[in-house]
């Protein structure tokens, strides 16, 4: 081909990065409900970013309120809400009050982060994004709640703002944003598999008959790589949540009672108190050794694996799995998913690394947060 | 939390989808250059996905040219011009012409996918992005080629058009925006190590000393798993390619002559005719059994592996892994990439799948045309 435009240098257009990046200057305010573990790791990057963010971007992050569940924070800048209370003052939460802070007036970019994990907050999603506020949040109960509310959030987003869940499952590893970009692209998903917690993982990594299942429950409590109840790991709800998560992800209406979930605690003691359910763990120990035998007695592992199909066929529990198989080899407390589509149907498409703990939770989250900001229209 | 919003269906500024997309309504004008095999496919997946992206949401693609080495064709909609040619007719290749006219008028939102292996294409990206056009590519040349070159694409696409080139590296595996994303929310990169060519991948696997080396790159040869001239796999360059730009990525100024790469083509038969070359094949055999051999003897297997750390080092080469390595482990042709940084310090990102083939390119190139068009301000 012939060559048809001047040399580089010569070019009048351009302009210096700073200039560059002021010229395309946008703010966006954001305002945090649930300034827990990961939110706090949250407010601390975007912090330490901020400087960068408009230096090399030109997007300016304006963190004008936090909202706990009982207290909130509002970064008032209007003088006359300043005249009437402190600036930075903390005052009763009031979620309507703090949604209607951080939008602000008409035309301003503005974003709500719930890092709460809490039901009534999700509710009102659908309410903030017809208004016009964007929504990101690593909460899974929006996503894998009610059908009807998650179908009103997707119609609320197509309209006003824009949701985004990267974080609900895997935080921060992509696994969300590979699943749409597969879809809008025209792939078409033919099944998910994984191992979604890393609490599970590790038990069957390191479980291998030589010590009693119970006994390193035990130790994974002590060491804080379970929940403080146990039960709510080793019941695969959490995991059945990131399933529905995806299908409904992939187009597909799913809920939590269409998966069928293989919990690892026997009936009796689902209900029991906690302090009883630690006392008779040993009554797992009997059941997971036959689970462990069977699947040695085949040359295999035991592994606590999530699978979806386009069959509509979910499921979250025990396979004895091939020692080849790529979740026969994965880090102790890793997690892994592997998406089967048209394109990716012979060999698939394989995410793993660590997908829990607040600093890459948060990290998905921030992601998250800048795809919505590179869509963000310049506004005086 | 009390609850604040109105029930969602009393909401009155939902509006149903379709009105949804259409006030979100862009065109988004695109021109191909380099119509083969990964272009002629993407040209297939575009026009599969028009009529879905423009009802689900708003955006409409219009294919306005197509350049091939010779001829080029225009799809001409000002009157005028069409008076004096026919739309759709072929003429000779002019690239000025060509991105004016899918430039087209001031205010349009435009793109160029060069799907063309050409350097004198890439010679032009940076202009074209100060002239306000996206440019997107797998084409590795402009990524990592000259520094400078380099360096004057990244301050253009600052200021006008975007530039995106995700299937440069490993197709349509989610690579470079994964770094990206590390980088951006304030992650430190540590590491890169990977499996960065499916050819050289697949020879590794199957080698294990009981074929000579010479009768696998002859069989992938033959199954057309190498490049024509299998000295262009062999010689690691094009993996080198592949790690210099993720290394720009990260902000290093690395080139080519940065990577110490180990080629498999012995030095005396790096520049004979490739017929002499394929008689003499088995020359390499020795040298790779003595590799193999001291792989075995330190119970590991032999991997083609890149790497690229923090102090700069990159590397290309053979090397002997320990086989609980998660490289010892992955399926014959798939590439695989795994990010070591301050936040997956002790357990590595990975991500792993095919990273070459028509489909899956095109599929990359496509996911970054969509993150471009995300961001594409409603015009009327």
């Amino acid at each position: 081909m012939e060559s048809c435009a001047p040399p580089i240098a010569e070019h009048p257009h351009r302009l210096p990065s700073l200039q560059a990046a002021m010229s395309r200057r946008r703010t966006l305010a954001v305002g945090l409900i649930g300034p827990g573990r990961v939110g706090s790791v949250l407010l601390a990057q975007l912090r330490a970013a901020q400087e960068r963010l408009l230096r090399d971007t030109g997007l300016a992050l304006k963190l004008c309120g936090v909202a706990a569940s009982r207290r909130m924070w509002l970064d008032c800048d209007d003088p006359e809400l300043n005249a009437q209370h402190d600036a930075q003052t903390w005052r009763p939460t009031d979620l309507e009050q703090f949604a209607a802070h951080v939008r602000g007036d008409e035309g301003r970019h503005a974003m709500l982060v719930d890092c709460s994990a809490n039901d009534m907050v999700a509710s009102k999603y659908s309410y903030w994004l017809a208004s016009g506020l964007h929504v990101v949040t690593p909460n899974k109960l929006a996503s894998s709640g009610p059908l009807s509310r998650w179908q009103a959030i997707r119609a609320a987003s197509q309209h006003g703002g824009r949701f985004r869940y990267e974080a609900t499952v895997c935080a921060g590893l992509p696994v969300v944003q590979t699943l749409r970009d597969l879809l809008d692209t025209g792939d078409q998903l033919l099944s998910v598999e994984g191992m979604f917690s890393g609490t599970l993982a590790w038990l069957c990594c390191q479980y291998d008959g030589k010590r009693p299942f119970s006994a390193l429950v035990r130790e994974a409590h002590a060491l804080g790589y379970t929940e403080p109840d146990p039960r709510d790991d080793l019941s695969g709800m959490d995991v059945a949540r990131k399933l529905v998560i995806l299908a409904r992800e992939a187009g597909w209406p799913m809920s939590l009672h269409d998966v069928a979930v293989e919990s690892l605690v026997p009936a009796e003691l689902a209900e029991v108190p906690l302090e009883e359910f630690m006392a008779r763990l040993e009554e797992l120990d009997a059941p997971m050794a036959a689970r462990l035998a069977e699947a040695h007695a085949h040359q295999g592992v035991l592994r606590h694996v999530a699978s979806l199909d386009r069959n509509g066929r979910a499921q979250v529990g025990l396979q004895a799995l091939p020692s080849p198989h790529p979740f026969a080899h994965t880090r102790l407390t890793d997690n892994i998913v592997q998406f089967r589509t048209q394109r990716y149907r012979d060999n698939p498409l394989l995410v793993q690394g660590p997908g829990a703990g607040p600093e890459v939770t948060a990290a998905g989250i921030f992601a998250d947060l800048l795809r919505i900001a590179e869509s963000l229209q310049v506004r005086a």
